[in-house]
């Protein structure tokens, strides 16, 4: 393989394969697509907290302890935010704040959010492209008992706490893919690789764009999904409490069906290998769970020989 | 005396003699009405860089080796910005950066800055009222060279660099007094302070509200200024340098002319003893440079004997 690769993720999960694809692969053979769908203005900020987790973890600047935000933060602004009683449900770090003022900044001025995603992730040193899915607002919409939540005040000022009904992404309808979306889909792909990211909440808001499911779906490069589910457990975050919520079975073989019509290969951990061959995909076991960089690389490198094993037999 | 005191002031200078008002006197007999026209909008966020400086000097937080902002200050926002390319010539700390942040998103939301400034000096303990002079916008402009610069710009920026032409204060002639400001002039009170801040940058746009310069001047209490300028120079800032290019002498005496139809008395420095008596006002003379706690309390006592005289006076 010698050609491009297109890699669709949101956070945490997501950027983990994304930084061990970006360290196999010529940065220029690389986009990596990033959710907006959880993005959301507070204290007057356009916070984008998938983008910032892809750039930290790609730049080499992700706090692996809190597993968000940037390393050796520090949290002064928080403190004094505290002090003036403002809202600090949303944790800032000091650091992690140039980046929201400078975005919002930039923002108002009129650039739009695909220009900024590439320059703060060039002025970080980063080689790949990171794309996010559109430079429009989508808002991904929590639907609960409690009523409907905006993305980060379930997430984290709920702690997920509130029973999950539905889910919805506001203004993905009208929202036109971004530039550099277009152009990865357009152009001749070796993989498209939707990264081990939540299928609900990170994937589908980029799904839920105008046509994008269906460039994927008649795309002639393989579509690759990996599981985000390990044994009947989500890795990290509120994948399996929402799975439940939302009357599904935990288990991989759910996440293939929710991605029907879409895939041609699904990477299973090896805990779940009494899977392979039960689904209605091809099938590629392997370790999925990545703590290591070797853990990231080696998942990376899986996935595109899964990719050219199935090139070879399209 | 146990009435009330009004004190007029800018930044630094007019913080420590607040600061020294605020020592001697209980904190219902005195409100500090603070210049705003230095007050600008960057990286979004509205700075409202006099009122911080009183704010962080009567709340025992004020950077005293800087001069400016908040002690213990950390940098990691305007690192981080730097990295990022953003515009990094006004230097915003951690800690102060909560200020702005939560003092705009509260603008945002449509309370005045009235509200906001005393909460703020709720929240670090401060008992005197502290006044912005207006909940408008008022915008100091000076006129040079190299055409109209905001007073950040000016001020920060290009450090005083250009040479001054003229300053106007835009927006001041529609702005309407603070209602502290207007209930300080209304009540009885035992002394009108003009602190030693700037006369033409820090304190003049106060006077430029409609109705305030008229108010000051019929006032039953003595309207008394503290000298700025100590021996044919300023203590701080950029007094002297403005003074010399609008073709004024630096001396204590272009104060009184400057403030002419406003003042009964005037405070000069020991340095400048000679002057005494042969001013249009009432002098007192002592030390106004200040150094020390001692010095500020001590020179804040001093007007508040020379309100006494001037008033037994009268």
């Amino acid at each position: 393989m010698s050609g491009h690769v297109l890699a669709l993720c949101g956070g945490v999960g997501g950027a983990k394969l994304a930084l061990g694809l970006s360290l196999i692969l010529p940065p220029e053979r690389l986009t990596v697509v990033i959710n907006t769908g959880d993005d959301f203005t507070h204290l007057g900020l356009r916070i984008c907290p998938d983008i910032d987790t892809v750039t930290y973890t790609l730049g080499g600047l992700s706090n692996t302890e809190l597993g968000w935000g940037r390393s050796g933060e520090s949290w002064e602004f928080m403190e004094n935010l505290r002090t003036l009683g403002g809202p600090d449900w949303f944790n800032l770090g000091d650091k992690d704040l140039a980046t929201h003022v400078e975005r919002t900044r930039r923002l108002m001025a009129g650039e739009p959010l695909s220009a900024i995603t590439a320059d703060f992730a060039a002025k970080h040193g980063i080689g790949p492209a990171l794309v996010p899915m559109t430079d429009d607002e989508v808002a991904t919409i929590i639907e609960t008992d409690d009523g409907d939540l905006a993305f980060q005040h379930y997430f984290v000022r709920d702690r997920c706490q509130p029973e999950v009904r539905g889910i919805r992404f506001e203004g993905a309808e009208d929202a036109m893919p971004s530039p550099g979306l277009i152009a990865a889909l357009k152009g001749p792909l070796d993989a498209i690789v939707i990264c081990p990211s939540n299928p609900f909440l990170s994937v589908d808001p980029l799904l839920a764009l105008p046509g994008i499911r269906e460039a994927l779906a008649g795309h002639e490069a393989p579509v690759i999904a990996v599981s985000p589910i390990v044994g009947g457990k989500a890795i990290k975050g509120p994948t399996a409490k929402l799975m439940g919520e939302l009357g599904l079975d935990v288990t991989a073989a759910s996440i293939v069906h929710h991605y029907r019509g879409l895939l041609d290969g699904f990477v299973l951990d090896s805990e779940d290998s009494d899977l392979a061959g039960r689904l209605s995909v091809s099938t590629y076991v392997t370790n999925t769970v990545m703590k290591t960089i070797e853990d990231r690389t080696g998942l990376a490198r899986a996935v595109l020989d899964f990719a050219i094993r199935l090139k070879g037999r399209a």
